[in-house]
C-alpha cells in the first residue's frame, strides 16, 4: 500500500490527512501515475449542440469534424466521445481530449486547420451551438481514482501507469487528501465566474479553486444479478442525483452537470457513462457528496449492491478531480443556448 | 452562529477544521455550555446484571439500591436509568450519573454508605453481576450535540446551558472538529486494554484516546406519520446497526455496545433510547459511521425520514463523545459474565 500522492509531489504537510497513519481501506483502489517530468495535463471538452431530430445528423457531422481535428498531427494522446441530452432537450455531442503538455495543446490549437475551424467567423452559422472548455491543471492540482484493478479511463489513459493499492480512499475527505496541493492549502474559492460577450461568442473566465470532476462507470462486463442491480437500482438513483445537480445544483454550489454516455468511433452508445460537473469549490463538492439526500441514496444503493454481490464486482468506477486556478480554465461558447455549461452560472 | 468550541477552550489551531470558514450547516444544532470554572465531568455507569425472569426482581432491587446511593448527600447532579438485554440474554439495569467535579465524585464514592456497598466482599453473593464504569473527561476532551432546540440529555443537563446554533455539524468529521483537543492533537490511540483479576473482581484499565459515545433519541412527542416512520423504518435499521456493533464490533474497532431504553423512576420504560459504545479511537468511530453498510443504512433512512417530514421533526436526537486518557477511565466488574462491557475486549 502506498500514498495516493506520488513521491515527487510530497512535501512537509501543513494540513493533516483525515486518517491515522495505520488506516487500512475497506477495499482496494488505485490512482494514475505519470512520468515526474510532466507538470501539467490538458483536459479539453469540445462540444456540438443541436435540438431535435432534424439537427441530429448535423450534430453528428460536427462531432466527426472535431474527431478529424483531433486526429491531426499534435492531437491529443487520448480522447473520448460522449452524448447527452441537456435540461432544455438539446443533444450535445462532446469529445474530451487529453494532452500531457499545455505547449503541445497550444501548438495543436494554433495549427492552421484547427484555427480555421474554431476561430472562423462562420462557426455556428449552421444553426448549431459549439463550445470549448479547456482545463490545464498542474499535476499538484488534480487526483484520479480507479476502483478496478485493470484498465484506466480519462486522464489515466494518458498518465499511462497506475499505482499500487493506495491508502487514501474509502473515507469522506479522501478526495482532498489525494490532491497533492491539499498538503499545504485549503483550496478555498476566490472570485466569481465572469462572462465576456462579443457579437458571436461568449467567453467565461473561471475563478480560483473552481473544481471539475469527471466521474464514470462501466457496466460492459456485468452480468446476471449484478447487471440487474446496476441497471434496475443503481442507475436510476444515480440519474436522479445527476438530474438534481443539473436542475438545482446551484443551491449546493454546482455550476453545471452533464451526465453523458460514451459513444464509440461509429457513434454507437457504449455501456459506459460519466458525469462532468463544475463546482464552486472542493468543499461544496464534499458537502453534497457527504450529506445531500440525493448522494446519500447513490452511496447507500451502491453499498447495498456491493454487499449483495459480496464484493465480486465486474462493474468499474473511476473519477478525476481538478482544483483549478483561474488561469487554468478557458470556457468559450458559440451560438449555444444560455443553459449550456458555465453560461448559466456566469 | 458560533463555534462548537467554547471561547475559553479555543487555542491557535495546529490542525485545520474540515470546513471552510463560510460553511453553513444544512439544519441547526446546538451544544452544551458550561461554567468556564469547570475543568472535568464525571460520567459514571453503575450496572446490575441478572438472567431470566427469576432474577429480574433482584436486578430491579439492585438498581433501586444504586438509586438510593445516588440520592445521598454529594450525589450526582443528574442521573438516568436504563435497561437492556445483552447478547447473552442477561438483563442489565444501569444508572448513569453525572458530576461536574471529580473531587465531588470521589467524596461521594468514599462516603461510608457507598463504600460499604461497592467495596463489600459480599457484593455479588446474591448471584447478580455488578459493574461500575467511570469516565472523567477534562472539558477539552469531550463534545456534545443536540439536534433539538430545547431540552438536553446526559451531561448537557449538568452543563446547564446551551450554545447558540453552532457551525461544526452536518458534515463527516464534525464530531472531531467539536472536540477542543482536536485543535492541536490527532488523538490517536496508544496502548491496550488490560484486565487485572482478583478473586472477586476484574478491573480493566483503558488506554489513551479510547472513545466513549452515548448517542440517543427521544420519540415521546412524535405522532402520526413521523411516529410510523421512526418506529417502522428508522428504529429497525438503528437496531440492526446496534446489533452489529454489539456482536461484531471488534472488527471495526468497537469494544462494546449497549443499546438501552430509558426507565422512569418507577422502572417503567420511556420512549427514549440511547446506545453507549466504547471504541479503540475516534478514527475507528468515524470510519464506521461514514462507511460501514450498517451505519450508511441508519444515516440514509434518517435522511429519508427527514425529507418525508420536510424537516418538521418532533423526534429528538443528541450525543456526547469523550476521548479519554488512560487515567480518565475506571472499569470494574463483579460476578459479571465475560461478555460484559470491556471484559470481552481486555
Amino acid at each position: 500500500m502506498e500514498s495516493a500522492i506520488d513521491k515527487h509531489l510530497m512535501c512537509p504537510r501543513l494540513r493533516a490527512r483525515r486518517i491515522d497513519d495505520d488506516y487500512t481501506p475497506p477495499f482496494p483502489a488505485w490512482v494514475g501515475r505519470a512520468d515526474p517530468a510532466i507538470t501539467h495535463y490538458v483536459m479539453a471538452y469540445f462540444g456540438v449542440q443541436g435540438k431535435g431530430q432534424h439537427q441530429l445528423g448535423a450534430v453528428c457531422s460536427g462531432l466527426r469534424r472535431i474527431c478529424g481535428m483531433l486526429a491531426l498531427d499534435g492531437g491529443p494522446r487520448h480522447h473520448d466521445l460522449a452524448h447527452y441530452v441537456d435540461a432544455e432537450g438539446y443533444d450535445n455531442m462532446v469529445a474530451i481530449a487529453y494532452w500531457d503538455s499545455p505547449e503541445a495543446f497550444l501548438r495543436w490549437q494554433s495549427s492552421e486547420q484547427v484555427n480555421a475551424w474554431w476561430d472562423s467567423d462562420t462557426l455556428g452559422d449552421d444553426g448549431l451551438g459549439y463550445f470549448r472548455e479547456v482545463l490545464t491543471p498542474p499535476v499538484e492540482r488534480f487526483e484520479t481514482l480507479y476502483a478496478m484493478p485493470e484498465g484506466m479511463e480519462g486522464v489515466g489513459v494518458v498518465m499511462g501507469t497506475r499505482s499500487d493499492e493506495i491508502q487514501e480512499h474509502g473515507y469522506w475527505g479522501s478526495m482532498r487528501d489525494r490532491i497533492p496541493l491539499s498538503q499545504t492549502d485549503a483550496m478555498q474559492p476566490e472570485g466569481e465566474l465572469k462572462a465576456t460577450r462579443t457579437p458571436r461568442r461568449i467567453r467565461v473566465s473561471g475563478h480560483d479553486n473552481l473544481v471539475v470532476i469527471r466521474s464514470g462507470q462501466d457496466w460492459t462486463q456485468t452480468q446476471g444479478q449484478e447487471r440487474e442491480l446496476y441497471l434496475g437500482q443503481m442507475e436510476p438513483v444515480l440519474r436522479a442525483g445527476m438530474d438534481f445537480l443539473r436542475d438545482d445544483g446551484r443551491q449546493v454550489g454546482c455550476y453545471s452537470n452533464r451526465y453523458m454516455q460514451h459513444l464509440d468511433a461509429r457513434g454507437q452508445r457504449e455501456e459506459k457513462s460519466f458525469s462532468v460537473s463544475h463546482w464552486r469549490s472542493l468543499s461544496h463538492l464534499e458537502r453534497w457528496s457527504e450529506s445531500h439526500p440525493t448522494h446519500i441514496e447513490i452511496f447507500g444503493t451502491f453499498m447495498r449492491m456491493v454487499q449483495s454481490l459480496q464484493g465480486e464486482l465486474k462493474w468499474k468506477g473511476y473519477h478525476e478531480v481538478s482544483v483549478l486556478r483561474a488561469e487554468d480554465q478557458q470556457f468559450e461558447y458559440i451560438n449555444c443556448h444560455p443553459g449550456t455549461g458555465l453560461l448559466s452560472g456566469a
